[in-house]
This record gives C-alpha cells, sequence and structure tokens, in this order.
C-alpha cells in the first residue's frame, strides 16, 4: 500500500450533527419519541432476548478456559450475528446521551461494555457466537459469511459514538485490539477475506478519521479490493455448485472487481454499506475507478430499483435486487435497513461531488422510506415496507404490522442509531462555503476562517415550503451559500438580506452565491409546494396506469380507516381536486389530502404514518382515471 | 352574443416581430436564405403551377358572367384549395417586405392581388374553385370539408400582412367584403356551419385585432360554438354511415364541442389551428373552459404525442393522431404544417399563461421539426418529417427527399410564411414584466410607460449557452424582467449589473426579478450546454432500448454520408464519450457531435441540416448498450 491519502482541508463535510441543534414542529417530536422511547427500548430488547447475555456468557466461558467443556448455562442463544444488535443499540444510546443527559442510560450501557469487554479473546478476537455456540465455539474464520466483520464494524462505530458521548475508551480499546487482531491475519500477504456482509469498511474509516492511523484505512482499501477475485469460492462455502455460487457471489457484490460493478445487486443492505464504504475510501485515495462505479450504481438504483418512498431491494428472497423495474407493492421487501444505508450512501455522495441530487434521496428517505420503520409511538418497527396491503391479519396471509422486536432485529437497532444524527445531513462545508442540504428548523455552529457563525433556520417542513435562514457571525465575513432546490420544487423564490458579490444561479440542483454576512443577514426562500401526481416509470409493470400522490418530499397513502367506502375504487384523473388539511390532532400532527372527485372524496395520509391505527387496507398507488372519451383512430 | 369582450391591456402581449430585429450568426443566414431564394420560390411556383392563374381565370369568368357557359381554357386547375397557397405566400412576401425592400416582389404581388380582386363574386364570395371547377361552379357552400373558410382565413391574414407591409388595403377590402358575405349566410339564426378545415377562426381574430369590429370576434366565437353538434353530420356528407362518419368528425376535431375536448384527435394541421383559434378566443372572452380544455389537449400533445423533434400527427392516414406513444421512426409523417401549428398553439398558450413551458415547446419546434422543412438552399421542403430513414430512393420504397414543390404545397408556403416572423417569438411584455423567451441574437424595441427600452440579445444560441442582455433606456425606469430557463438546462448562472429590488427565483420555467435599469444596465446568463442522452417515453415502443442525442435544443441525427462505416451498428452506452465540434463549412456551420466508444467513432449532425447531401440512411435514434455483466437474480 503505497497510496497517499488525500489531504481532506479541501473537502466537503457534514456540519456534524453535534453542532446542529434542532428544533423542529416536526422533527422535535420524531427526535423526542426516539430519545423517550426508541433508545431504551432498544436496549432492554437487547438484555431481555439475551443478546447481552450472550457476552455475559462469554465472558464467563473465557474465564474458565475456552479449553473446558462449554456449560449447558453459557450455550449461545439466538442468531449467528446478534450481537451486532447490542453494538447498535449502544451507538444509538450514546448519540442520544450527546444531546440528553440521561444517567441511568449510561450506566446500563456501561454495564454492557464491561461484557463487551468480557467476551474478547485474547488475541482480540470478539464474536459470541464462535465463543459459546456449542457446535461452531472455536471455528472462527472459516465461513465468510458468518458476519464477524460486520459485527466487528458495528463494535467499531459503537465505541466511536460512546467515546464521542462520553470520553469513556474502555469500548474503543476493545476495538482497536480486534482490528489489530483482524490485520495479524489478513492482508496482503497473509489470508484473504472477503466479508459476507459489507459494513466493516465503512466503520474502519471512521475508526481512522478518530485516530489518524492510516493502516485502518488500509485495510478497508484491502478488503474492497479483495471482492470480486473468487476469495469467497475457494474460502467459503465449499460444497455449492457453480450456479450457486455465482448468484452467491452476486448476492454479496463479490461477483466482479468492486470498481467494475455498475449495477446493483443482491443484498440491499449489504450493497448499501459496501457502496457507502467505496464512497470513504474514495475520498481518502481519491479512486476515481471507484467513483465512477458509483456514480453508475447510483443510477441504477435511482432511475430502476427505487419505490417512490426511496424503498430498495424489492425482493424477499434475496433481500435485495432482481431486475430493473421491479417493484412489485405488496410484495415489496424494501428492507428499513437498506432505505438508511441508502442515506448513508448518498450522504458520502452528496459530499464527494457536491451535488444535490444525492440529497434530494436523502430527503425522500428520511420522510418516507426510513420514517416508516419506526411507529409514531416509537417502540415498534417495520423491517418489511410495503407500499400496498390488502388489510388482512399476517396470520391470513396479510402485511406484518409493526413489530415490537424480530428474530434478526436489524431494523429497529439501525433506527436508534440513525434518527439521533439526522441533524447530520443538514448542513455542509467545504472551507467558506455552506450548502444547505435539508431544510430543516435548525441551528447550526459553522467556522469560516475563524468566525464563527451561526445559521439558524426556521420553516415548518414537511408541511410548508417557507423557509427562513438567519445568518449570525461574529464578524464580517464573506461565505458561498448553496441552497438545495428540492427535487419536486418547480417553482421558488428567494431573497437575501445582504450584498451578493457572484453570479447566481443552479448549479448540481443547488442556487449558489457569494454573500457578505455583515452581523447578522436573512435568507428567505419560498419553495412552492404543491400535491403532485407522480407516474412510475411505464417500465414498472405494477404501476402501470396508476398515480401516487406527493405533496413536498411527503409520499402520501390511503388507508382504509379513514376512508369508510373502501379505497378500491379511487380514481384520479385530470378533474380530480385536491385539499391539503392541517390536522394537529390526526397521526401526531399530518398534513391530510383531500382528493375529490364530481361526487367522491377520500383521504390521505403521509406514507410514513401509515399501520398506526386499525389494520385495513392500504396503498400509495392508486388507479388513474383515463378519459376514455377519445376514441382511437385507424 | 353578449359576451364582453376582455380588456387586454393588461394582458401578456408578444414584441412584434417588426419591433424585433435580429442579428445572429444561425439565424441571419436562414432569414437571409428565406428572403433571397425561398418567398421568391414560392411566389414563383403559385404563378407557374397556375394557382394564380385560377385567379385570373375566375376574374375572366365572372366578367363573362357567370350563367354563361364555362369556355375549356377558363378551366380550374390544381386542387380545390390551391387558393391558400397563394394568399400564404403573398403573407410570406408580406413579411419579408417589412423587413427588405425590395419593388420587384411588391410589384408581382399587387398584380396577383389585382387578380384576387377580380376573382371575388359581387356577393364577396371568392373561391376559384367553385368559380370555375366545370363540375363545382356554383356549388358553393354544400360541403363543410371544401376548404372555403380556410381559404379564406388564409386570405384574410394575407391582407392584413400586405396591408401591414405596405399600407395598401385593396386585399383587406377583398377580405372584409368576402367575410361580410359570410356573415349574411351564417351564424346563430342563420344557417350552421362547421368549417371542414380550421385555420379561419385564428384569421377572424387576427382581423378583430386590426379592425376592431368585434363582429369577427364573435363569428369566430360562434364557430367554434358550432363544433361537436352534429352540423356536420346533417350537413356535409349525407352518403357516410355512422362509422365512417365518427372517424370523420375527429378527424375534424368535430366529435365534441370544442371544450370537452381533453385529447388530440384526428388530423394534425386542422387540430393546431383550431386550439390556436380557441386560445384566441378565450383570451378575449375569458373563456376558462376553452383554456381548461386546451390545458389538458396539451398535455395529452406532449407528454404522449411529441416526437422529440416536437413531429406532431405520426400517421399517413390521417395526417394526424392515432394512439397515444404511436410515434414510429421511419413512417413517421410529423408534418412540417403541423409543427408550424405547434409553435401558433404554444405562442398563444405561452401568452395566455405567461408560461415557459410553452416556449420550450417553439424552441424545440424551431430549432428542430420546423426547421427540417426546408433545405439549407431554401428551394426545396419536406412535407413528411421521418426520424429515420433506411436511405433507398422514393422510387424503391424509400423516404421521398425534399422537393421543390407537392401537388398539396401547404408546406413550403406555410414555411415562406413562418421563418419571416421567428422573432416574434423572442420578448414579450406585460406592462413593466419582460419575458426572454427565445435566446436569440437580436435587438428588441420596448415601451415601458412611456420609457423606450432597447434589449440588446448577444449569443451563439443554439451552439453555445452564453447570453449577454444589454438593456438601453432613455432614462431610469423599473422592470420586471423574466428570462426563460430551457427545458434542456441543469446548470446555469446570471447576474446583473445593476440593483435587483425583489426576491428572484424561478417560476412557471422563468427566473423573474424587478430590476431598476439606470441608463444601460447588463444581465448575463450562462446555460451550460451539453450532450444529452434522452430516452422516449417506454411506451413509445419503437424507441424502446433507444437513445437520441440533444445539444441545447438541438436534435441530432447521424447521417451515413458522416459515418463511413454506416450508422446500423451505432451503440451508445455509459461510457460513451461525446465531442461537440464547431464546423463552420459543414452545412451552413454547424456544431458536429462525435460519438466515440473504445474501438469506434460515429458523427452526428443536427436533424434539420439532413437530406441536404447525398442520399443515405438516416436515423435520430440508435441503440442504447445495455452491459449484460448484471445477471438477474432468481
Amino acid at each position: 500500500m503505497t497510496k497517499t491519502v488525500q489531504s481532506t482541508e479541501n473537502v466537503c463535510r457534514a456540519i456534524p450533527f453535534t453542532d446542529v441543534k434542532i428544533d423542529s414542529l416536526f422533527w422535535n417530536s420524531v427526535l423526542e419519541t426516539h430519545h423517550r422511547v426508541t433508545v431504551h427500548t432498544v436496549v432492554n430488547r437487547c438484555i431481555e432476548t439475551n443478546r447481552v447475555n450472550n457476552f455475559i456468557k462469554s465472558g464467563k466461558y473465557l474465564k474458565m478456559g475456552i479449553d473446558k467443556p462449554l456449560p449447558k448455562e453459557l450455550e449461545f442463544e439466538g442468531r449467528f450475528y446478534d450481537d451486532s444488535d447490542v453494538y447498535k443499540a449502544i451507538e444509538g444510546a450514546a448519540y442520544s446521551l450527546m444531546q440528553y443527559k440521561d444517567e441511568a442510560l449510561e450506566k446500563k450501557i456501561d454495564t454492557i461494555i464491561d461484557a463487551i469487554e468480557e467476551a474478547q479473546w485474547f488475541d482480540g478476537y470478539l464474536m459470541t457466537f464462535y465463543t459459546i455456540d456449542p457446535e461452531n465455539k472455536g471455528q472462527r474464520w472459516t465461513d465468510m459469511d458468518r458476519h464477524e466483520m460486520y459485527c466487528g464494524g458495528h463494535l467499531i462505530e459503537a465505541a466511536i459514538a460512546y467515546y464521542s458521548a462520553t470520553g469513556k475508551d474502555k469500548l474503543l480499546k476493545v476495538s482497536k485490539k480486534m482490528v489489530d487482531h483482524w490485520m495479524k491475519i489478513f492482508g496482503p500477504d497473509k489470508r484473504d477475506w472477503v466479508p459476507g456482509h459489507q459494513e466493516v469498511e465503512l466503520a474502519l474509516v471512521k475508526l481512522y478519521e478518530l485516530t489518524q492511523d492510516r493502516r485502518y484505512l488500509d485495510f478497508a482499501l484491502w478488503l474492497l479490493s479483495e471482492r470480486g477475485k473468487d476469495h469467497y469460492v475457494s474460502e467459503g462455502r465449499p460444497y455449492l455448485d457453480k450456479d450457486q455460487l455465482f448468484y452467491k457471489r452476486e448476492y454479496h457484490q463479490d461477483h466482479l472487481p468492486v470498481e467494475e460493478q455498475s449495477f446493483v445487486s443482491g443484498h440491499a443492505v449489504r450493497a448499501m454499506y459496501m457502496y457507502t464504504g467505496m464512497a470513504d475510501v474514495a475520498k481518502y485515495f481519491n479512486k476515481k475507478e471507484y467513483m465512477n462505479a458509483l456514480t453508475k450504481i447510483w443510477e441504477n438504483i435511482v432511475y430502476s430499483n427505487m419505490y417512490i418512498t426511496g424503498g430498495i431491494g424489492s425482493s424477499i428472497e434475496n433481500e435485495g435486487f432482481t431486475e430493473d423495474f421491479d417493484l412489485p407493492n405488496v410484495s415489496a421487501y424494501a428492507e428499513t435497513c437498506a432505505a438508511i444505508g441508502m442515506v448513508f450512501f448518498n450522504h458520502r455522495m452528496n459530499l464527494l461531488y457536491e451535488d444535490g441530487k444525492y440529497a434530494h434521496i436523502i430527503e425522500r428517505e428520511i420522510y418516507n422510506g426510513v420514517l416508516s420503520g419506526v411507529s409514531l409511538s416509537g417502540d415498534r418497527f417495520f423491517y418489511v415496507n410495503p407500499l400496498e396491503s390488502d388489510g388482512k391479519p399476517f396470520e391470513e396471509g396479510g402485511h406484518k404490522r409493526r413489530q415490537e422486536w424480530f428474530k434478526t432485529s436489524c431494523c429497529p437497532t439501525n433506527l436508534s442509531r440513525f434518527l439521533p444524527c439526522v441533524s447530520e445531513y443538514i448542513y455542509a462545508q467545504k472551507n467558506e462555503k455552506i450548502y444547505i442540504n435539508q431544510y430543516i428548523s435548525s441551528t447550526g455552529s459553522i467556522n469560516i476562517n475563524g468566525v464563527n457563525l451561526n445559521i439558524i433556520q426556521q420553516n415548518n417542513f414537511p408541511w410548508d415550503g417557507e423557509v427562513e435562514v438567519k445568518l449570525k457571525a461574529d464578524k464580517k465575513v464573506n461565505a458561498t451559500i448553496c441552497f438545495r432546490i428540492p427535487d419536486w420544487c418547480e417553482e421558488y423564490s428567494y431573497q437575501y438580506s445582504g450584498n451578493i458579490n457572484s453570479p447566481i444561479g443552479l448549479k448540481k440542483e443547488y442556487v449558489c452565491m457569494d454573500i457578505e454576512i455583515n452581523g447578522e443577514e436573512t435568507l428567505k426562500i419560498i419553495f412552492v409546494m404543491k400535491v403532485k401526481k407522480v407516474h412510475m416509470d411505464p417500465r414498472v409493470k405494477e404501476d402501470q396506469g396508476k398515480i401516487a400522490l406527493q405533496r413536498g418530499p411527503v409520499v402520501y397513502a390511503f388507508e382504509e380507516v379513514d376512508n369508510p367506502h373502501g379505497i378500491d375504487d379511487i380514481l384520479i384523473g385530470r378533474d380530480t381536486q385536491f385539499y391539503s388539511e392541517w390536522s394537529p390532532d390526526l397521526l401526531r400532527g399530518i398534513v391530510r389530502l383531500k382528493v375529490k372527485n364530481d361526487e367522491k372524496e377520500w383521504n390521505a395520509i403521509p406514507y410514513y404514518a401509515w399501520d398506526n391505527r386499525e389494520l385495513g387496507k392500504m396503498s400509495v398507488f392508486v388507479k388513474e382515471l383515463i378519459d376514455n372519451t377519445r376514441s382511437v383512430e385507424n
């Protein structure tokens, strides 16, 4: 590895969520519920379901001596990758602790961390499954698809988060010891390895960013560079036949060297985490071939493999991608974790390319495909996010309502660590250039050439498109302000109180201008927010002749409970009228849509808020009325 | 008719072409060729083909006395609607004379006008076919589909143009006498009439605008309101059966009351002229029901029935519309006149709604589907504008190359009257608000509250996207400037030298801002012009898996003559590279596109310029390379 690490002085970076304080009608209630309910829920579930216990048992067994027989009472319970949920629960709790003081929670996490520390092997290895599973103990590093580095990656992220939140470095030391162990075994001129579930790559980059120890970065690059080289074939599952192998390799995005991949394939969450890691590595090594691959992959996802909600990975078979335009509604898989992965991926791309088209996707995800993953109460979760439901109970073949927990519970723990960081997506900075990516009422603290600048955003997104941005600086300062024009917005206007010292215009979805900030200035923006009728690409067979409604970034759904005459015969035509109605008492406060034809009226609610009331039918897409007064000639 | 005519003081109107002087590299050569060649060509063809002679013969016969037997030498030659070509040739010549002094041409037109005057009946009736066709003489007003009012409409337009150009009112008097004759026979409480080929409606509105005699406006409204009422059935062709009748009525847009029509149908030119007339009438009578119908029709045309070139009316069968998305390339009809009609229609809509989306269409038409109608030499014409040709001679089933003339020669005469007025589409004004609709180097004279403002535009459209607009006012004046952001442009920037006194932003495709003009100010705009790969709506079967190239407003085509290895195996993929090359000596000066894959290179030229060299294959759409390294799962 002789590649030079690029200086990141002149790169665009996000203003961290710790420097951005949200104060938004919409997000306050999401975040408050998250802190009050979700964070505790997932930590407690990890305890109740013996996930934490696996660490305690492992510690005990290690203390006994791993050459001793495994006592029945120390046997592993659950699924092999369950450690990751504990790490993600810690990570979420850490982010929460950065924003809300909560001694009881911190104490609880400390105890869990003690157990994790004790579950680590003397040589740094750490995974409870291979420590105390009766059939697998000691069989470490024999199966690339058993998530050892996936769990390790989540440990790293948790450790960094908890260290940043509390200054406590116990978990961080555990992480470093684990990675040292990895790097002793694997690497150039050592053993090959292709993690069957990516995640570790992006985590290693985070560890590099914290420690500035470039061995982590090099290792992340090496892991990526090993993909598509048949290692999985030789090492992983020798019992697979050739077809199974190709399928399996594509499932893991291991079918081609990563820089040669130009279409999405396989398991959606694995894919998103890998692309995120690739973007991270590309930034530090200026790897154009990674960036080119990611650009193509992004187009393939967004133009041919994404639901209107931002959901991706339509099939339950591989929890992932199938053919382009295969986007069924009832059977949509659209895993919550995949939507979160899309945010991670698009966030990196947004910063790499300074292109607002990636922030469009983040907006689509956070108001739709991600947020639908959690109930308004904060303690129930969707793993799968269908766009249509027949309203039958699950037992009769209907959709699974939001659950308290899952055997594979990646989605609840992912939401728990995702939501408290949502303010990280609002602002970005590159030297004097400030990007406003999301319109969420908040105060961001930014340093421009030594001058402290507060950027105070006030609006009522996602319900209203008027935005006021106050810029308050210690002293007079010049900056370039770039604000994103959302993809749903066709009309907008803006006014800046101070001097504008450059041409203005639209570039990569941003209006950019060089401004003077003299003490306090104001930028007012109005994004005209209208109900839009959205057609999917007509190659999406299931949505042919159908339409969905979107207002601002929010995608709407029709639920039976709001529509006493049912939702089967909804028809939206050229003459259909739409009314938006602020309904503060409904579903934590929403803008409800009223949809009127001559005689009939229906109600639609934001998609993210569906399934929070009684069971019933739901549909995002409804039939479009095609006027048949036109006869066809010839 | 008790409707009130709306005041037009506060409506948006075009700055007339007489107040806009074009000085553009691109358009100078188009217009100079037009004046030097086309105008004379069509006038002379009208003479050579005995179209003018029909008037002379009619005059002689009328002098003999129409009760006398028709001498063989005075018999009508040609097709029943041929008078219209003479009128359109006069109209084109008139516009040319407004801009270039040409005494010989004016004298020639005067002689033709004398002949027209003598061909008018004592009671005002005027159509040579019903005057001297041996089988049809005297059979006036017996068949709604024999274009009597269509020809009359073109006479009105010619008369107004010639009066405006020369101050001579002979033809105008003929027109008025003709219309008085019509209004004596037809109208409420008189005879029903549904012109089988619309055009007269928009002409009557022009006559109203010149004379302020609102009888003309009322008559236009009445003619439109008569459609869709079965008059055609009862009056026109009693020998048609029911199915034939419905087909026939839709062909003429007479199948429904015009305000109930919401999809395009039938003959494309008839449709466009009718919609244009409806928009005109809607303006003066504030007819919301017409405007609603037109809005829907427009969407149906633009989203489902228009070629990338702006061509409309895909079928030779009815010279018009078939089913949505039926847009074949080789057999595309896409009549030049229909494209011109689209400009007329969109021009009215642009002014009515002050919405740039209509000006987008005008831009698409003038650089593609209209301009392809005339050869670079100015004396050969396309009636039909295919998007693909197999390169075979017409005799062997290939496409018809541009012709010197046609038996039905509406297209050459339409081009002759269209092109000299192209500067009318550049600027529009509503009180203090100035719209820049087209980016064509020119000087426009505008009056704002008594202050004379010169708007001087300099650019190299359609080859380059940099625009400079100088605003020169006699004295300090405030204005609102609105410039269109072309639909092909994704990135732009602009800078204004003076003060901006309002928020700025995008509304209905325009950037609008209140500005101060202090003597002389400058607005600089950069529209980033890139080669774009354009997919048609995937429901267009013929273009599935294909792509077309567009750069700025110009659609490109591959011609065999530029591609020694043929154009059959062109493949455009994600890795294809594009180079733009200014080629001053090629095809009157064009930007040529070089299209490169790893091993192969092809050349593309602007579509409008095809078929100006040797016969060969041509295609706008070429295959898209789909990377098949991605396997399909499951």
